[in-house]
């Protein structure tokens, strides 16, 4: 993998408003629609932005009626996205006095993930074939698409009978929503799709080869973002899972070992240069170096500025939260975590993936669902968070947990409901509202105390996403129960942002990923710091939050002493009132 | 105390619509107002109805904004609403032709309780007197009066301390409604209403005594239901508790005890007859019987057919239950049942007085302060009923505990608060809805499953109440949870209708109490029966109802495994929607 000559017209070590303009363009594509964003990557700049919402399915995804779980994409809107919104982007940007598309050194793909697509023996995603339009097992796998429960449940088991140390790096089970267990189901389910798959490509990887005409399945560049993450590669133990441990679970597995790949690589790397033909398409002149790409909080972490000892949350209807961990530091394991992947934010160090399964959603739930009247004029959100910020932690006496969709990190368990503990005659929905938002905050602080724990510390935090920017209350809540003080990414499109740090990178235009950063990235000026106070009453609720997420988080939880839970909420909720 | 002659017209041991004419009224003193109820003793048909607001205060309530547990109220808006309803009540009944004044045989009174009113030495409320005009403490202390809760811990202290058995028949615990501890604390504070005080009357002694000119508190007549539930008299030991128990707990006391009372009889007697100065003001001849008066509940009970094996449940905003057993087959203790006293119901048999801290309230509360906007129409009672009506049981995924305003039975701990499990993003409002009616079916389970425990069989339910007559949904649910037919009592004024049979038979216009409901009492035509398939996911919810309820619902509870509450409560919804 060579890193591309850095372009006489900027100094690789510093780059500066002096310097002459360069382009990078991040193309980030979501779980409804892509987008395409040009930055300048002297500052960080973002000139231009295109989006394109998938014209397939329902909001994007081709769903079955008869099975709830199951989430398909087509293949075909991740090409034409990809055309569309690089070739608007690129238009766009034609405003701005300073671009030229010449001017366009790199660009840089993140998306979501794991989001296998099955193709043939020359890369051709088989739902483009004639033969299997239509199938849905043929589609991209969704990320979300949760049909394989029984295989991923399977494989842990297998890990876990066999001691292989598989299982350390995710968490210590292997999800539904992950690479083999979502092929082994295609198996099982749609043979003939199976075996017509000569291959399988995350869509990470897919869009970059596409874009650098290179869709061979065993020459195209694959990253060590999905590999690592939902694949179980790690060099240590010679990439992909072995072939005997996946032929205990199926030989076919094993076979197709061999026609996947034995390296992976950080988003550093280039995965290719733009081919003519798609050059052509968008506007833009070939040989543009592409770099490898990652999964979109990945490279939106890097977006935000990510560092050892910095926490980026990229809070949306779920959380993504990265940490990462120089070599030395980082944990061999870190149970209840879903991966621990060197390079596969910041090349060179450990990246843990940790998350939480709903934040935005379940505010968007109850505002949807059950806000009443009193509340739901044009901006409900904002009516109860003016009822929330009004009251002092602990003083509405409600505490919740934060599992309606389950919960993804630390107990790793889909089988759980919400709680919500302390209703009166008097309680009001702005202190629910208020309640829901502190336990995704004591769901947050859960995962940050177990990788405390396990040797990776946290100094500040660093939350993107929609949420974070309209949201001031939730943003205290989260400093008051994290006791660290929260920023607010600079840029509202960190995932993008971050692609296009990648796409300059790989370029050469920056020596490395934290000088790029350094130039492209940042924090807004408001920086929330947790209140004394609040941390106090929040330290206690947290407490209680913790007892009941041990009693009721796991089927075998340990037995637990509840009867003071009541009390002492009742306690907390005096003691705010009179404070 | 003697039975009146059975008049001459009525052949006491059958009352047929061929005898001649005769009337009852009963008169109901509620929270918020008084009722009169004219009824045909023959057949219990209601022939006049007037009701009074208490005029003083908010919503008849005398309030401190100081203090949200004081609630009192004026003896002069009981006075005045007795005299206004039951002139009222005898005035319309004569549009009846059937009806005459002359033929007004009793009189009966049910009132709240515990409702103790401070008077002086010829029977006059203090708060009538000029020097204690406008003195809070001068007042009735209304039932729901929770000052004196310090007072009640130590009054149970004590009680527990020197093992006396005063807190056997009150559920083990005593509480802050009640006689004694509300006396102490105005002894406390208000030391000068404390001295003037000669005795202390409840309300449903205080009236029946006003009607017949009998003010004196050392010869005025006293009831055994307050005096048993309350003020724990016995005449096993030696009527109220012993002289020497209560100057443990203040010498004062001790001596008030003297100018209480020793005797206390049940309803079927004659508290006297009424006198010639009320009667002019009624627009009734004298010398009607009037009965002992009783609490609102027991009233309520025998207006709808109480005998044993039916547990007749008041449902509004709390629930009263009401159990009798004979004599042999009474418990001596019932823990966490509020309170066992011989005559207090029915004459003769033991009556169990237990109840549900929150039912309507419960509903009142969703639908006033959290009503989605989209059910929030005119009847959003109907609006949620009617989604919630389309659910199988279990179907929801939800369960809650009905906690919101603590936990009268069999908890007796008001330290307790409300719990919803089981939410996930797709909750909805109706779905809330039907978990909290069931919430309130498994608290009632739960007394239902204690009192048949200590050997007092329940074979079916009477409902009475305006709950019970508009919802449907609640009776039925009511029927699957607690397993029994669900019968709905014909009068929608039972505690009236009860206290008006009471007069029928303190008169001696039937020989027993028996006789009179037979004639007076009855259900409506609709029965609710158990749904064998809705029963069976209902004992799967109430077994995990139980393990919630014991684990939260005493400080002291034992260590509970909850790790499998929530898996079983998806297998019930995933069970529930495949069904």
């Amino acid at each position: 993998m060579g890193r591309m000559k850095t372009p006489s017209s900027l100094d690789s070590s510093s780059a500066s408003a002096a310097s002459a303009p360069a382009f990078s363009i991040g193309v980030d594509f979501g779980t409804n629609s892509v987008r395409a964003l040009v930055v300048d990557i002297r500052d960080g700049r973002e000139v231009a932005v295109s989006v394109f919402p998938y014209p397939s399915g329902t909001d994007g995804i081709l769903l079955d009626s008869a099975d709830p779980n199951l989430a398909r994409q087509s293949p075909a809107d991740y090409i034409e996205g990809f055309l569309a919104t690089v070739r608007d982007a690129v238009k766009s940007a034609a405003k701005d006095k300073s671009f030229t598309p010449a001017r366009v050194v790199g660009i840089g793909v993140d998306t979501t993930g794991s989001t296998p697509i099955p193709v043939s023996r020359d890369g051709t995603p088989l739902a483009l074939l004639p033969e299997f339009q239509g199938n849905l097992a043929a589609q991209a796998w969704l990320w979300k698409d949760h049909t394989s429960a029984a295989e991923a449940a399977e494989i842990t088991a297998a890990a876990r009978a066999q001691s292989l140390p598989y299982l350390a790096r995710c968490g210590g089970s292997y999800s539904s929503e992950w690479f083999w267990a979502k092929i082994l189901h295609c198996k099982r389910t749609a043979p003939e799709v199976f075996a017509a798959a000569y291959s399988w490509v995350e869509l990470c990887d897919f869009i970059p080869a596409y874009a650098a005409g290179n869709l061979d399945p065993l020459r195209l560049k694959r990253g060590i973002c999905a590999a690592g993450h939902k694949a179980m590669f790690a060099p240590e133990w010679g990439g992909l899972p072995s072939a005997s441990f996946l032929a205990t679970i199926d030989p076919e597995l094993a076979r197709l070992r061999y026609r996947l790949y034995a390296d992976a690589q950080p988003s550093d790397h280039l995965a290719g240069r733009l081919c003519e033909s798609v050059a052509k398409k968008v506007g833009l002149p070939s040989g543009i170096a592409i770099a490898i790409g990652a999964f979109d909080c990945h490279h939106g972490a890097v977006g935000a500025g990510i560092k050892p000892g910095t926490l980026v949350k990229v809070v949306g209807t779920s959380t993504c939260d990265i940490f990462v961990a120089t070599r030395g530091t980082a944990p061999a394991a870190l149970p209840g975590v879903c991966g621990i992947v060197l390079g596969s934010v910041l090349p060179g160090a450990y990246a843990i993936e940790a998350g939480q399964s709903a934040v935005g959603d379940i505010f968007k739930w109850y505002v949807d669902r059950l806000c009443p009247a009193a509340f739901a004029g044009d901006n409900p959100y904002a009516a109860l968070e003016a009822g929330a910020a009004k009251l002092r932690p602990g003083e509405s006496g409600l505490l919740a947990l934060d599992w309606n969709n389950g919960n993804r990190t630390i107990l790793n368990n889909q089988n759980l409901v919400g709680l919500l503990l302390g209703q009166t005659l008097y309680t009001t929905a702005p202190e629910i509202y208020r309640a829901l938002i502190e336990a995704t905050a004591f769901g947050a602080r859960a995962i940050l105390e177990r990788t405390a724990e396990y040797g990776v510390p946290t100094r500040e935090i660093v939350l993107c996403g929609g949420l974070a920017e309209k949201n001031a209350l939730l943003c205290q809540i989260y400093a008051d129960v994290l006791g660290r003080p929260i920023h607010i990414s600079r840029s509202a499109q960190t995932c993008a942002l971050g692609a296009a740090l990648f796409g300059a990178v790989a370029a050469g235009a920056y020596k490395n990923v934290a000088l790029a950063q350094k130039a492209m990235t940042g924090v807004q000026g408001t920086v929330y710091r947790p209140d004394r106070t609040a941390r106090r009453a929040y330290d206690r609720l947290y407490a209680l939050y913790r007892r009941l997420h041990d009693a009721f988080g796991t089927p075998d939880a340990a037995p637990a002493a509840l009867g003071s839970v009541m009390p002492e909420l009742i306690a907390i909720r005096q003691e705010a009132r009179h404070a």
